[in-house]
C-alpha cells in the first residue's frame, strides 16, 4: 500500500474520526496516498460517551491530524433529528429504531461545516464497502457539498482486516490500544448501541450475554416493575417522571432506568440498502420507553384515517433515515406532515418496565378522542344506537348489491 | 317491551346463540316481537371452550328454540381465517391481533349455511349498537345472503342493562344463572380473549390482576425462561417442538406454553369502525408466538421491496378484517398477495419465552438471502466492495444535482 | 306531509339556499314541519355564475325567509380550497377533478359563520338522501358546530320527484319558474359543473350532445390550435398568457379559453361515499389546464421518491376530499406534506389546446434537475458511466443471491 | 481500442443484436476484446416490425457472429408482459405506459435460454451507460442466470459517438448503412415506440413533426370520430370490434386503427432509475385504447376499497417494471393480486377515437355494481335514504367528539 502511486488533487481532508484502529490507520494513509495532504479529524459527539472522547484530540495529532475538532451535537441530535423521526413512528423492517441511521445526516452536516470552516476540500470516512454508512454519509454530502471530493478508504486500499491495519501502523511506529481481536463491530450514540460480528453473524445463534452493553438481561433485571411517568408536548417529551428536562437529558434519564429493566433488546436480521441482508442486535432503552409513550398518546388522539395515515408516515420515513435520505425535499416533506398530526400528541403516560418489557399502563390527553360515555353501553346524546343500523346498511351496501347481481 | 306492536314477516330465525344472558333473552323477545316465529339456535365452536357449549342445547331448547345446532369450526378457522391473516402481518393500529374480527365471518357465514339448511328467513346477532361486531356480522350477511332479514335486538329493544334483562327473563319464568354484576365484557375464541369494561373504561387505570384470564402476570411466570420451536412451510406453523400438529392442535399447544410464560398481553386504546374509541385488554398467546415465528422467518427470506410491500398488505388487511370485510373481492386480492410471498416462508425458529416476552433467537431457511460471506468483511465473488462507489453516485445522483442547481 | 305532528326544538334555521325548486319548497316546508322557526336563506357564491344569483334575496323573501345572506367566496374558494388540493394531484378514482367536493366545506363553513351570526340553533341543506353531499355537509357541520341541529329534508319528508315539489308550492300559491321536467340534475362552481341524470343512467349510453355546457364538443372546436402559457409559482398559477391574475381570475381565463376547444369533458361512472355508483359527466375546462400545468413542473423538479410520495398525497387527499373530509387533522397534514414539496413546483409551461386535449409542449423550471449534458451521451463529470456496473450489481444483489441459493 | 490488452475468460457470448450500428460495431469489439470468443447473435421478435429482421442474419453474420438465432416473442409478450401490467393500472409518473420496459425482461429472457442451448458463458447488451436498459437487462441477468458473465459494452470501451462507432467499422472494413447523423434514439416493439434526443434534449422544446412515427399528428387526423368496441375477459381483450382475436392481433388491430386519429402521444420528463432525468416522447397508439378500455370496465365493477387497493397496486407495478424488477417474488405477488381482482373486469366498451383522444362513451358489464334504480331518486327495496343518516352520524363521530372536546 505504502507504495502505491501518489494521487494528486486533496489538499486538506476533514476526516471523520473516532480514535479507533480504523480511523488512526486512516491518517497515515491519507497522507501518503493524498500528496501529503494536510488531514483534520473531526468527532461528532452524539453521546457516544465520554470514554470515547477522553484524549481524543492527543490521539489524533500523534496520528498525524494538524488539528482535531470535537463538536457537541447531543442536544440538536434529539431535538431535531431523533424527535421528528421517533413522531413519525418510524421503525425499520418493523422492529430496527434506527439508531445508526438519524445520527449519520447530523454528523455529515458538522463535517461538512468544519471543511468549510477549514477550507479543506475533501471529507474522509471509515465505513466498510458493505455496509449502509458510507451511502449514508455520502447522500448527505452529495446534497450538502456535492463539490467536495469523497474519500472513502476502506474501498480504496487492499487492507481487509484488523491484522492489516496493526501492521500498517506497526510499520510506521503508531502506537494503538487496539487489539488484534475484536469480537463485535459497535456503534454507540446517545440512542442507542448496535452490535454486530462474531457469533451474530449465524442467525441460528442466539446473542450471547457479552454482546450486550447498555441494558441488563432481562433474567437480571429487578424482580420488582418500575413505573416511569412521561410528559408529551407536540409529540415531544417534556417531563420524566414529573421533572421538565431536556431533550437529550430526559434520553439520557430514560436509558438508565430502562436499561437497569433489560428494555430496548432487539436482534434482526435486516435488509441492508446495498442488497443483502446482515444481521444486528441493538440496544435503545430509552428510546423503547419514549417511542411507548408516543404511540400510547396517539391510541388516545389520532383518528382511524390519520392513524392510518401517520402508519404510512411512518412506513416511508423509515427507509428514508435508514436509506440515509434526511437532507432531501421527501424529509422535508414527511416531517411537516407528521409535525402536523403531532399537534395533538399531548398528554401523559406512565409505562411499567419489568424484565425486559415496557408496557404503558395508563394514559391520558387533553386532546383524547376517547369518552367512556360513547363508548359504553348507556344512552348518550352523540350516537344514538339506531344509528348503526344505515350506518351498516351504506357500508356494506357494495357488497350486497353485488351478491344480489350475482344471484 | 313485551306489549309492543307484533311485527310480521319473519317466520324462521336463526339466532347466534352463546347461552348468555342476552342471547337466552333474546329467544323470547323474538317470539314476541316477532309473530311467534320459529327461533333456531346456533353456536359456533370457535376454540371459545368447551365449558362455554356444555348443556348449551338444552338452554337453548329452555328458553324456547326449537333447534340447537352447534357447528364445529376449530380447525378451519385456524386454517383458513387465522393463518391467511397472520401471514400478511396484519395488525390493528399496531397491536391487536385481530382475535375477535378474524372470526366474525367464519360465525357468519356458518349462521347463513344453517339458515339456508332450515329454511330460514332471517338472521339473528345479539351485538350492541356502539361495537364493531355488529357491523362485522351484517356485513358478512349483506355478502352471503343479502335475501335474508337481519335482527339487531340491542338497537332495537328498549333494554339497556343486565338488570333489564334479569328482569325481562324473571317476568317470563325463564331461569338463568346470569347475574346482575359482571365487571367484564368478554369474548373468547381459540386465538384470544377480548376483555372490556369495569376499570378499563378509564384509560388512566392500569388493568387489575382480574382481568387476565389466558396468561399469567409476567411476575407470576416461571424464573426461567423456556425455548419452544417452531417449523414453518408456507406461512403456516407445522410442527411445534419437532411435533407435526394441526393448525388448531398447533394453536392449543402454544397457548398452553405461552400463556405460563405471560406472553400475549396487550392493552390498547383503539378506534372503532363506528367512529368511536374504546379500550380493550386482549390476551393472544399462542399466537404472539406464531406471530413472532413467521416475522422472524421473513427477516431471512424478504428482500427489501418484497417486505416494504407485505408491510402495505399487512397494513390493508389489517383494516379489512378489522372492518369486515372478508367476503369482499379486496379480501381475495390480499390473500393473493400474500400467499405468493408466503410461497418462501419457510423455516425454523426458536423462540425464547420469558416473563412475557416471546423473542425469536434462532431462525434459518432454506430460503434465506442471508449469508456470512456477503454480510461480512472479506472478500466473495458476489460483492465487489468497489461496486459500492457507482451504486452511491446513482443512488444520491438527483441529491447531487439538487445540490448543484441550486448554487 | 302539510299535516304532519309539528316538530319542536328549533327556533332559526340557516338554509343553504339556491333558489331552485328544492330549496324553494324547503322554505315552508321548514316553517310548517318545525313549529315555524325562523328560516335565514344563505347563498354561497362560489362562482356558479351571475345568473344563478340575480333576484335571489327577492324570491327567498318571498318563499318566507326573513332574510337572505349572498357570500362571495369565489377568490377564497380558488385559493384555500382549490389550490391545496390540487397541488397535491388529487383525482378521484383515476378521473374526477373534485370540482363539486371541493366547494362542499367552504360553503359549510360559511353557512356556520352565518349561522353564528345570526344566532340560529339549526342548519338546513337541500341534498338528497343517496348523494354524497349530505356527508360532505354535515360532515363539516360536526367539526365546526357540532352544537347545531342539522336538518336534512330529503330524507324526512314524503315528497319523491319534482312533481310532488310542485303540487306543495302550489298548494301554498309560491310562484315558482321552475318546470316539471329537468333532465339533467347539474351542480356548477367557478371550477366545474357536473350532470347527472337523463340519458346519463344508463352507462351503456353516450352522453348527448345537450349535456354540456362550460364547452364546445371537441368536433366544434377551432380547428387551429391554440397555445397558452402559464407561470406557476410554489404550485400555483400567477400568470396566464404573461398576465399577473389572482387566483379566481386565473381561472376564469383559462376556462374561457379551454372551453372554447371543447377541453376538460369527463364522463365517470364513480363509487359514491354511501356505497353505490353514480355515473356523472364533468367538464373543468380552466381547470384541466392547470392540473396539466403544475404536473408538468413537477416533472423538472420532483425526484423519483419524492414524486412517488407526491402520488401517495394525491390518492390520500383525493378520498379525503371526495369523502367531505376537509375539516381534519389529516387534510392539515396532507396539505402541510403537499406544501413542502410544492416549493420546488415552480417554472413555465405552455400547453397547447386542440380539440379536447390540453398538451403541456413546452416546460421549464429554475429548480428542474433535467440536464441536458447529464442525460445524454456525452462526458460529464456529475456521471461516470463506469458508475452504473455498481449500481446494477448492487441494485439487483438480492436477485442474485435468490437465483444462486436456488441452485 | 484495437490494441486494448485481450481479456480472458470468455468463450461464447450471447449477444442482444439488432442489426443496428451499435451491436454491429459491438460483434468484432467483443473478438477483439474477449480473445476471439464466438458470437451468437440473439434477436427477439418483440413487433418492432419486419423491416428491422429482414436480412438479419445475413448481417451478423457478415459482422463476425457465428449463428444467428431471432425468436417470435410476439404473442408472448402481448399475453404474459403486457396484459398482467396493464391489468393492475401501472403507468409510470402518470404518464408512461411502461412500452420499453414491459420488453425488457421477455427479451433478457429468450437470450439467457438461447445462451443455455449453445452453451455461452457470457450475455452482451449493447445500452448504453446513462440509460434503465442496462439495469433491466442486467437486473434480469442477475434473476435467470446469475452465473453468466455480463458485458456492457458501452461502459467497457472508449466510443463515445455515431463517429466512434463508424470510424471503428470503417478500419475493419465492416460495411454498414448507418449514417453518421441520426437524429433520434428510437425503441420499437408491439406496443409503442419511445424518441429521444435531437430538440427533445430541450424540455422547452415542443416535439416537431418528425418525431412521431406510430400516429399521424391530431390535426392531420380525420375529421369525423371513429368508435371501435372491444370485448375484455378477465381484464383482458378478447374481441375488436366483435372479432376475435389474439392478444398481439388485438394489438396490432388497435395500433391501426388508433393510429390513423393520433391516439397515444404522450411527452414526458421522467425520472431515470439511475438519478438522473431524460424527456422522451412515446407513442402507444393500441396500448392507449386497451388501457381506457380496461379502466372503463373497472368503473363498473370495482367497489371503492378494491378500486383504492387496484391503485396501489398500479404504483407498485409502475415502479417494479420501469425498474427492471420483472423476475422477483414482488412481481408474482402484484400479479397475483391483479389477477384476483380481474376475476370481474369483464365487458363491453365502445371507444370514440377523435383527433388525438380516445374516450370511453359507452361500457357495460354483467358483474357492474352500478344499478339505475339504486342511484337515483327514486325508492328502492336496497337503499332507504333514512339510512344516510345513522352512515353520516357514525362516519362523522370522530370529528364531533374532537369539536365538542375542544370546546
Amino acid at each position: 500500500m505504502s507504495n502505491a502511486v501518489k494521487k494528486s488533487g486533496v489538499k486538506k481532508v476533514v476526516l471523520a474520526y473516532s480514535g479507533g484502529l480504523d480511523t488512526s490507520a486512516i491518517i497515515p494513509w491519507l497522507k501518503e496516498t493524498y500528496d501529503d495532504c494536510e488531514i483534520v479529524a473531526f468527532c461528532a459527539d452524539v453521546g457516544q460517551g465520554e470514554e470515547e472522547l477522553v484524549g481524543l484530540t492527543e490521539k489524533a495529532l500523534a496520528s498525524g491530524a494538524s488539528e482535531c475538532h470535537i463538536v457537541d451535537l447531543k442536544e440538536e441530535f434529539v431535538a431535531d433529528y431523533i424527535y421528528p423521526t421517533i413522531a413519525t413512528g418510524a421503525i425499520y423492517e418493523g422492529t430496527y429504531l434506527l439508531g445508526t441511521s438519524m445520527a449519520r445526516p447530523i454528523i455529515a452536516k458538522a463535517q461538512v461545516e468544519v471543511a468549510r470552516k477549514v477550507g479543506a476540500d475533501a471529507v474522509c470516512h471509515g465505513c466498510t464497502g458493505k455496509g449502509n454508512d458510507q451511502v449514508r454519509f455520502e447522500g448527505c454530502f452529495a446534497a450538502l457539498a456535492p463539490d467536495l471530493k469523497v474519500i472513502a478508504p476502506w474501498r480504496e486500499w487492499e487492507m481487509r482486516s484488523r491484522e492489516d491495519l496493526l501492521a500498517y501502523l506497526a510499520e510506521r511506529n503508531i502506537k494503538t490500544s487496539a487489539s488484534a481481536t475484536k469480537i463485535y463491530s459497535r456503534d454507540a450514540n446517545a440512542w442507542h448501541i448496535s452490535h454486530e460480528g462474531g457469533e451474530l453473524e449465524d442467525p441460528w445463534n442466539e446473542p450471547s450475554k457479552g454482546v450486550w452493553t447498555m441494558t441488563v438481561a432481562p433474567e437480571d433485571a429487578p424482580n420488582e416493575p418500575e413505573y416511569v411517568s412521561l410528559a408529551i408536548k407536540n409529540g415531544r417529551v417534556t417531563h420524566v417522571n414529573d421533572e421538565a428536562l431536556s431533550p437529550y437529558a430526559a434520553l439520557m434519564t430514560l436509558n438508565d432506568i430502562a436499561g437497569k429493566h433489560g428494555v430496548g433488546r432487539i436482534d434482526i436480521t435486516e435488509n441492508r440498502l446495498v442488497g443483502m441482508k446482515s444481521r444486528g442486535c441493538y440496544e435503545t432503552p430509552g428510546g423503547t420507553v419514549m417511542f411507548a409513550g408516543l404511540r400510547a398518546i396517539e391510541e388516545l388522539v389520532l383518528d382511524k384515517t390519520s392513524r392510518t395515515w401517520r402508519e404510512q408516515i411512518a412506513g416511508q420515513m423509515s427507509h428514508l433515515v435508514y436509506d440515509g435520505r434526511w437532507f432531501t425535499p421527501l424529509c422535508k416533506s414527511l416531517i411537516a406532515a407528521s409535525e402536523s398530526l403531532a399537534e395533538s400528541v399531548n398528554g401523559d403516560v406512565v409505562i411499567k418496565l419489568y424484565k425486559g418489557q415496557a408496557t404503558a399502563v395508563k394514559k391520558r390527553s387533553p386532546n383524547s378522542l376517547y369518552s367512556e360515555s360513547f363508548a359504553t353501553f348507556g344512552e348518550d346524546d352523540v350516537y344514538d344506537q339506531k344509528h348503526a343500523e344505515g350506518f351498516i346498511r351504506l357500508y356494506s351496501l357494495a357488497s350486497r348489491i353485488r351478491a344480489l347481481n350475482s344471484k
